[in-house]
C-alpha cells in the first residue's frame, strides 16, 4: 500500500451530474482539499473542469488514473443514481482500492443495501460509508446536512473533510458520525419521511386557509411569511410563502393554481413507513402524508368519486382566530410527526445495533437540509434535558406547545371534517396524541375479540399471568401461564 | 410414478396442532375423503386418532409411511407455524413426492415466501399451493374461508377437496382459485389487514359510545346487537356484543374492563401496510389500525404523556341521534377500508401478474372467515354491476351509503376531536374520502415545493409537458420535455 507518485488529491468524487458536480465544487472551495473528479462520460468531467478552473480539480478520464490521483487512505465519494449502478461503481473502485481506503456512497441508498455493501467491503479490508446528504443542489454546493454511517476508522479520515463542506448551524457543522454501517442512510430515510409529514401539514394549512378561510394566495403567502418570523421558522415555511407569491409570467395567475395537483414521490417516504411499521413504531404523520400523495395521483378514482358525490358540505363560518388556530394545529401536529420520527430512529438503532445520539441528529438537521428549522433547536434542548425521554411529547417545552395549542388543534380538526377539507395529517396526529393521553383505550376490546376468535389470550389488570376465556364452551377463564 | 399398494388416502395433513387437527377432522367428515395424518411428535398423532375414531384417519408415525399412504397425485396440506419450519417440512415432503404431486401450505405464510417456494418446487415438477385459511380453530373444524393460489393443474385436484370442507355462503363454498403462485396468501394478507381495520372501527365506536355517549358495557352490547340486525351484520359485530356482555365470574366486573388495554398483533397487518404502501396504494384505514395497536402497546409513552397533559377536554353533550351517528360513521369508514383493501388486491394482481376476480374474493369472504358479513354481498353485487370500477366508492350502493352517512360521519369525527377520544380510523377514512371528492388538492403546492428545493419538475393544467421554474435564478419557467 502506498502512494503513486502522482497522488495529490485527498478526496475524489465519482459521478458529476448536478449533485456530484456541486459537491465537488464545494469540496474544492474549502481550505486543505484537493479534489479528484471522474465521470463515466468524460465530456461531463471536461465541462466541469473548464467551467470551474478556480477549483483546481485533478481530473481523470479513466478510473485507474482517478484512483492513482488519490492520496492514501484513498477517499472517494460516489454520487450516482441510487440502485444497481451504485453496486457497479463500488465494485470498480473496490477492485482498485487497498486496505484502509474509503468508499463513500453519497446517494439516497436504501440502508439495507448500505448494510450489505458495508459488510461485504469490510471483509475485503475496505471502509464503506453510506452518507445521507440533504439539501438538494444548492445544499450540495453551499453546505448540506450530512449523515454518514460506517466505521469510526473511516470517520477519522472522512469526518474533517465532510465537516469542511457541511452547512453550519449555531456555529457547528451539520455532520456527525451517525453510527456504524447503514445508520447514516437510515437516519436520512427518516429525515425524508419527516419532510413528507412537514410538507403535508403545510399543504393542509394552505388548503384550510384557502377554502375555509377564503384567503387568496397572496394573503396566504403573507400568513406563511408571518409564521416564518416565529416558532415555525423553517426552510419549508419560507419557500411556501415564495411559491404562493409566484405568478405565471404569461397569465399572471398564481403558479400554484396552474400546477397539476398530483404529487409525486421518490421512494424514501415509502421506505420510512415500511420500516417504521415493521419496527412497531406508529408513524401516522408520515404515513398519512405518503397516502395523501398517493390519493392525489389517482385521477381516475378522483374523477369517479367526484362524479357520484352529492352536495358537498357547506363551509363553516370562521372568525379572526382562524389563522392562529391553523398555526397552532400545524405546530402541534409537527411536534407529533417529529416525536414519531425520532421514535423510529430509536427503534432502528435498537434493531440494527447503532449507537445514535438523538440530540446530535437534531443538531445536524438545523442547517443545510430540507427540514431545517428553528424548531430543531427545541429538540436539541429537549435531548439536552433528557437524553432518553419516553417520547419527545413529555418534554416540558413540547408538552407546553401541545397544551397551549390543544383547543385550537381540536377546533381545526373538527372544522376540516365539517367542511370536507381533507386534513389527514392534523387528525392523525391529534388521534395519536389523544391515544397516548387516554387513561383507557379500546385495545382491551380488541384483545378480547382476538381471544374470542383466535384464542390469542389476554392479560388482566388485576393479576399477573396470561388468560383465555373458553368462549365457545362454558365461558370460564383458564390461566395459560 | 404410481401408487404404493397401501395408498388409500386422497388427502393428508402434516402438523396436528389445533388448526391442523381441526382441519383434518373437517376433511374426514366430508363424503369421499380419506385423510392421512402425520405429526413430528407421534404422541399428538396417536391422541388425535384415539379421540376421533369416527374420522377413520390413516395415521403414520414416519414421513415415508405417510407419503406411501397417499393416493396419486399425492396431496398434503402442511399446517405448521409459518416461517423456517415450513421450509423444512416442504423439503422433506418434496424429497418424497413425485412429479404432479401437490404440497399445500395452509399457514399464514408471507406471499413472497410462497412465490419463492412455488417457483422452486415447480422446477422440480411438483405443485405448490399457498392457501390462506381464515376462520380460526372453529372455522378449521366447521368450515373456513379458503384462499388457495398455485397452478390451475393443482386446483383441478385440490379444488374439490377444499370445496368439500369450506364454509358455505349463499349456497356457494367459500373457496376459489385465487390466482397463481402467491396470490392466495396475498389475498389472505389483505383479508387480515381489513380485519385490523374492522376491529379498530368497532373499537372506536365502542370508545365513543362509552366515553361520550356515557353508556355502560351492557347498553353498548345492546347497541351492537341491534346493529347486527342491519347492514352491519357481521361476525365481528356479533362477537363484540358477546364480549361486552361477558362478566368476570369472580368479581362480576365486565371482562373488557379487566383486560390490559395493549393490543397485540401477529404481523399480517404490518405486511399489508408494507406491501400496499410499496404498491402506491393508500390504506389509511388499515395503517391507522396497525398504528393504534402499536400506540396502545407502549405503556411507558402512555404513562409519560398522561403525566404531563393538562386538563383534558370537556366531553360534549350529545343527543339521542348519537348512536345512529356512530353507526353511520362506522359503516362509511368500513366502506372506505374495504375500498382501499380491494385497491391493494388490484395493485398486487397487476404487480405479480395474477388474474384475480374481485367479485369471487368478496364471495369467499362471506362465510367462514373473521370478516364475514352481510356487507360482502353488497361488494359481490357491486362487482357484478361493474367488474372494474375505478373504486368501490363509485358504486351506486356504496356512494349512497356514504352520502346518507356523510353528515353523521362528519359530526362524529368532529365530536371525537373535541372530546379527546382518539378516532384515527374514522378520521383517516373521512379525509381519504374528502381527498377523492375535492376538486383541487394542495398536492399542487407540494409539487411546487418539490420543484423549488429539488428541481423535481411539475406538469401544468393548461398545457402538456414537464416544467421547471428557475427558483434560485430569475424564476423564469423552462420546459423540460
Amino acid at each position: 500500500m502506498g502512494n503513486d507518485a502522482t497522488a495529490q488529491a485527498n478526496i475524489g468524487v465519482v459521478g458529476l451530474a448536478v449533485m456530484g458536480a456541486n459537491l465537488a465544487r464545494n469540496l474544492a472551495g474549502r481550505e486543505g482539499n484537493t479534489v479528484a473528479v471522474f465521470n463515466r462520460s468524460p465530456e461531463r468531467t471536461r465541462r466541469l473542469v473548464d467551467e470551474h478552473p478556480e477549483a483546481g480539480f485533478v481530473a481523470s478520464e479513466d478510473l485507474d488514473a482517478f484512483v492513482a490521483s488519490l492520496t492514501v487512505p484513498r477517499t472517494a465519494i460516489i454520487m450516482v443514481q441510487a440502485g444497481a449502478g451504485t453496486d457497479a461503481v463500488i465494485d470498480q473502485l473496490a477492485d482498485r482500492f487497498e486496505a484502509g481506503d474509503i468508499i463513500v456512497d453519497g446517494g439516497n441508498a436504501n440502508f439495507q443495501d448500505t448494510i450489505r455493501r458495508e459488510h461485504a467491503l469490510r471483509e475485503r479490508g475496505l471502509n464503506f460509508v453510506g452518507a445521507g446528504i440533504s439539501g438538494g443542489e444548492e445544499g450540495a454546493l453551499n453546505g448540506p446536512s450530512i449523515m454518514p454511517g460506517g466505521s469510526a476508522e473511516a470517520y477519522a479520515t472522512l469526518g474533517p473533510i465532510l465537516e469542511s463542506i457541511a452547512a453550519v448551524a449555531e456555529g457547528e457543522p451539520c455532520v456527525t458520525h451517525v453510527g456504524t454501517d447503514g445508520a447514516g442512510h437510515f437516519v436520512k430515510m427518516i429525515h425524508n419521511g419527516i419532510e413528507y409529514a412537514d410538507m403535508q401539514l403545510i399543504g393542509e394549512s394552505y388548503d384550510l386557509l384557502r377554502r375555509v378561510g377564503g384567503h387568496d394566495t397572496d394573503a396566504i403567502a403573507d400568513v406563511f411569511a408571518a409564521w416564518n418570523d416565529g416558532d415555525l421558522e423553517s426552510y419549508l415555511i419560507e419557500i411556501t410563502a415564495e411559491v404562493l407569491r409566484h405568478r405565471d409570467a404569461e397569465t399572471g395567475t398564481p403558479l400554484v393554481d396552474l400546477i397539476v395537483d398530483e404529487a409525486g414521490s421518490k421512494g424514501t417516504g415509502v421506505w420510512t413507513v415500511q420500516n417504521a411499521v415493521g419496527l412497531g413504531i406508529p408513524v401516522g404523520g408520515i404515513a398519512e402524508a405518503v397516502f395523501a400523495r398517493a390519493v392525489s395521483s389517482k385521477p381516475e378514482q378522483r374523477a369517479a368519486v367526484r362524479g357520484v358525490v352529492g352536495a358537498r358540505p357547506e363551509l363553516p363560518e370562521v372568525g379572526e382566530d382562524f389563522e392562529d388556530d391553523v398555526r397552532a394545529a400545524l405546530y402541534a401536529s409537527k411536534v407529533v410527526a417529529y416525536a414519531q420520527g425520532f421514535d423510529a430512529i430509536i427503534a432502528g438503532a435498537r434493531e440494527y445495533d447503532w449507537d445514535i445520539h438523538l440530540g446530535d441528529i437534531a443538531k445536524i438537521w438545523r442547517g443545510g437540509c430540507i427540514i431545517r428549522a428553528r424548531f430543531l433547536n427545541r429538540i436539541v434542548e429537549a435531548y439536552d434535558r433528557d437524553t432518553t425521554p419516553a417520547t419527545l411529547l413529555e418534554d416540558p417545552y413540547f408538552a407546553d406547545v401541545v397544551a397551549r395549542g390543544d383547543a385550537a388543534w381540536r377546533r381545526i380538526v373538527a372544522i376540516a371534517a365539517q367542511a370536507g377539507v381533507p386534513a389527514p395529517g392534523f387528525s392523525s396526529a391529534l388521534a395519536y396524541y389523544d391515544a397516548l393521553a387516554s387513561e383507557r383505550l379500546p385495545a382491551s376490546l380488541i384483545q378480547a375479540q382476538r381471544d374470542f376468535f383466535g384464542a390469542h389470550t389476554y392479560r388482566r389488570v388485576d393479576r399477573p399471568g396470561t388468560f383465555h376465556t373458553l368462549w365457545s364452551a362454558d365461558r370460564s377463564e383458564v390461566q395459560e401461564d
